[in-house]
């Protein structure tokens, strides 16, 4: 996906919501913003996707403002949430199981999210139906499915994703299940450290995408986790940063379970904002 | 004032709600948002007065999207709605059309404004105070002023102004009252046109700054428009641009009456967002 016209103001208030977590001083704060503009302007062209340009330019940020993890402390919210929220849920089926990973993914700073919210909205979010839901798809391509590829997202969001996964487990035993997360922070995506605080070394494979970028940009991972996401049978992709980066791919392997928050995305996919899809592109 | 650092993303906003009404296509919208992203880090510098360079940056956007007043249909509907409140507060005494003065200073686009709100907000205002209230030392100079210059700000808002100057005329009958507009359209502030359409013409003499920029940048205005501007005795400056491109003039004829809309004027001048003033900066 390239980038919409909403893109641009997104990324320069995401620019100022890091800038105001990791600096102090106005005048700082100024010198940072004026830094954000003249990154953003170089970086943005109409061919950028989203979430490639959007993270090459908070790296940049974060190199500019001397502060590596600015989202240190939103994500230890998130995951505390979340964490503590997830153990209500532990009977759901399988199919719920998958709606709570979509619901999971409300909790994104880059929309502006409060994890406060997480209990109100994900019970909110479980009274919805998908708006497209190919998950019986999903189901079936996992029975004849080797290997699960699975692309998280966000902190607290992969509380959710531990608990589909062991849902997987119990439903497709033979499966190999593969979670990949972030080789370092980025917002508040989740990183491989994240994942193994998580719990998720006791249930899958733990492994990086060789980048920090957010979503899984092709053209940035590491060769060994290409060599991974070829060989999958099956992807699961989370979140907005993984349909950006991955909807062009024309690829039938990749369901992308996720909540159209921004209304570039809504308009790309062709759906009101707000709704929750588990979406393979093949199949629409 | 120069920029604080919020003005960048103030900014860009602002480009993005003028490109969603001056055009519909998508591709187009996107195009228009680089080129304010461009255009935006060639004009910003830690230097910047917020309204001017924002100013330069709208009236490039406005030629690069072919909509030269996208503002045409919000002012005419702040007008339509302030017109008509006005009527009810005619009998207001000198020191309250003052105060509606000001607080008709919420219309603004700028900080996102809804004219439909108007009457409500304009009742809630008057029942606030002015947190800096230079008013009895702007009337006494009045009493012994030959010459007033009266700077507007936005549309619907100058129903208001001109309710006051009606006062003023009252109370100082051989004070000479010019009102200064903007020599073409920019965002939502009053040309001389809208002046002269609300009834200016019959009770003051309406002049024009010579410039379509926002406040009165002395960098900008016509040189017929800076003799009106140095000979006046009391000087009456409406609204955020114009204390932006102002206020570092040290000029004690200027008495500057706003609403802190939003967080970098309020904290220039170290009061709290939303606060009412009647302030002139000799006088603190």
């Amino acid at each position: 996906m390239r980038i919409h016209h909403e893109c641009v103001s997104c990324a320069i208030n995401q620019c100022q919501k890091i800038v105001e977590m990791s600096l102090t001083d106005e005048n700082s704060r100024r010198d940072a913003m004026l830094f954000s503009l003249k990154r953003a302007s170089e970086l943005f062209s109409k061919d950028s996707i989203p979430a490639v340009t959007g993270g090459l330019l908070f790296l940049d940020l974060y190199e500019f403002t001397g502060n590596d993890d600015p989202f240190r402390e939103y994500k230890r919210l998130s995951n505390e949430m979340a964490g503590r929220l997830v153990g209500h849920f532990e009977n759901s089926d399988l199919k719920t199981a998958l709606k709570l990973a979509i619901a999971g993914n409300v909790v994104d700073f880059s929309t502006g999210y409060n994890p406060e919210k997480l209990e109100e909205d994900i019970r909110r979010v479980l009274d919805e139906s998908l708006l497209i839901d190919h998950s019986d798809e999903l189901f079936e391509r996992l029975k004849r499915a080797g290997t699960l590829l699975y692309l998280v997202d966000n902190c607290g969001e992969i509380y959710f994703d531990r608990l589909f996964i062991e849902k997987l487990r119990e439903e497709f035993p033979d499966l190999k299940i593969i979670v990949a997360g972030k080789a370092g922070p980025i917002i508040n995506d989740a990183t491989v450290e994240d994942l193994l605080e998580a719990g998720f070394g006791e249930i899958a494979e733990v492994i990086s995408t060789g980048s920090r970028l957010p979503g899984t940009p092709l053209d940035y991972v590491s060769g060994e986790f290409l060599r991974v996401f070829r060989s999958a049978d099956v992807v699961i992709a989370k979140g907005q940063a993984n349909f950006e980066t991955l909807s062009e791919l024309n690829d039938s392997r990749i369901f992308f379970l996720l909540k159209a928050k921004c209304p570039a995305i809504a308009r790309e996919i062709g759906v009101p904002m707000g709704s929750l899809l588990c979406l393979n592109l093949h199949l629409r």
